[in-house]
Formats: structure tokens, sequence, C-alpha cells
């Protein structure tokens, strides 16, 4: 199965460590097209490849198109998770969103009050587990 | 004309008075369907007038179908911000993107490297006036 995940990167990195964990518990149920969100030092990679914006937005837009489910965490507001969930939505793909609400910012009607996505609050990613288990096997 | 205009709310609303001179000045072209996100209060506003996330989801979904260009203030990072620009690019909108360079975040690679989008960096209100009527011209 291949699986997006959609996590900040300009809009701030202080959720990579949980992005990381996020990626790992969905490489049990297929291949995370953008695994990369996860890792530390993305935009240093992404430079030292020569990737210009237009070929890193071509790419992820190339893997969300191919991608059967989306999951997104929403903690951190970012655009282009934001974007991701529009044209995810868009096309029509099973969406789910995860969201700590111990955070600072509230989440976006956009996404809270949107009936094509489903969001999931949290606090450990161990508690996320079963939820990713339910909803990859509802799409499989 | 039917203009809509995005701008963060729960992202973060430090630019809410620059909104609001973006409104007014996109008015003298057409109407601006979401006005409101250039006003202090919305978020007190639609409480009192006791919309759910699921109104106010629906109701921006409905105006930016309904509108025939999109402009958006990108500088502080916002998931509906973004939602917005990804269904806008969906639908095929004209979609011009407002971005002040000395900004804490970079502008996501979604929207610098997005083919679909227009981007202009600016300082003052005033430097974009010239940019929204071109915009708004070609367009009409």
């Amino acid at each position: 199965m291949d699986i997006f995940f959609s996590g900040s990167i300009r809009g701030g990195r202080d959720d990579v460590d949980l992005y990381g964990k996020l990626v790992d518990l969905l490489q049990q149920h297929g291949t995370v097209l953008s695994e990369h969100v996860g890792t530390e030092g993305i935009e240093a990679d992404q430079k030292e490849a020569g990737l210009s914006d237009g070929d890193i937005h071509d790419q992820d837009v190339a893997w969300l198109q191919q991608a059967e489910i989306v999951v997104a965490e929403v903690t951190t507001p970012s655009l282009g998770v934001g974007y991701e969930l529009g044209r995810a939505v868009a096309w029509e793909k099973p969406v789910l969103c995860l969201y700590r609400p111990d955070a600072e910012h509230e989440l976006s009607a956009m996404v809270r009050g949107n009936g094509a996505v489903e969001v999931t609050e949290y606090r450990t990613p161990a508690e996320v587990e079963s939820v990713l288990d339910e909803f990859v096997r509802r799409h499989r």
C-alpha cells in the first residue's frame, strides 16, 4: 500500500521526531512515499541534491496522487500540509489528520469542520497505533 | 467580480491589520466574499453567530468555488490558507500569493515551486496595489 505522510517542513520542525515515529508506524502497513518528512536535515539533503522548489513540489504532488491513503500530522500550522490536504480531498483520497490538543494553535476549521477528512486527537504516537491500524484496514 | 481572500485565522492573527488593508484594495475591484478575514474579532463573531466548524468550512469552500480569482497572504504559515490554495488549484482558479520575505518562515515549496500559482514578494500593501490591478485585469 502506498501511503503519503504529510508534516510541516518550513512551517517549523519542532515535531520532526514525532513525524519519524509516525512514519515508522505507517511503514508497518506499506510504503511511505514521503518518508523523508520524518528525518532530520531534510532541507539540507534537498539542497545538496540540487532540488529546486519546483522539483520538490512536483515530486510531492506526484507521490500524493500515487498514494492510496494520506496521513497528516496537523498540530504545527503549515501551508504545505494544508495544500496537500486540499489536493488530496479534491482527489477524494482517504485522509486521516492527527492533532495534539495541547498545542499552541487551535485546529483550523478547514480541517476540523471538513466532512471529507477524519481527525483524531492524541498525545503520544503509541495512542495512534490502533487508529492507524484501523484506518489502513478500512481503506486497503 | 467575486474575489476570495485567504489569510491565517487560527494559525495566528499577527497580520490581521494587513489583511484588512489588502481586502480594502481588493474591494476596489469587486466583491471580497471572505472580507471577514481582514476584521478583528472574527472568531468571537463566528462564535456569537453560533457557527460550527462545519458551517465555517462549508461557507468558505462555497465562496472559494464561487470566486473568479483567489488572493492569499501566505506569510504566516496556516493550514486553512494552504487547504484553500489546494482546492483552488484543483479547480484551476487564478491564484495570487503575497509573501513578505522578512518573515520568520521561508515560503513553502508547495507554494513557491507551484507552477499553478503566482507569487509576489512585498513589504507594504502600497507595493502590491499595482500587482493586484494587473492580476485582476488579466483575469477579468
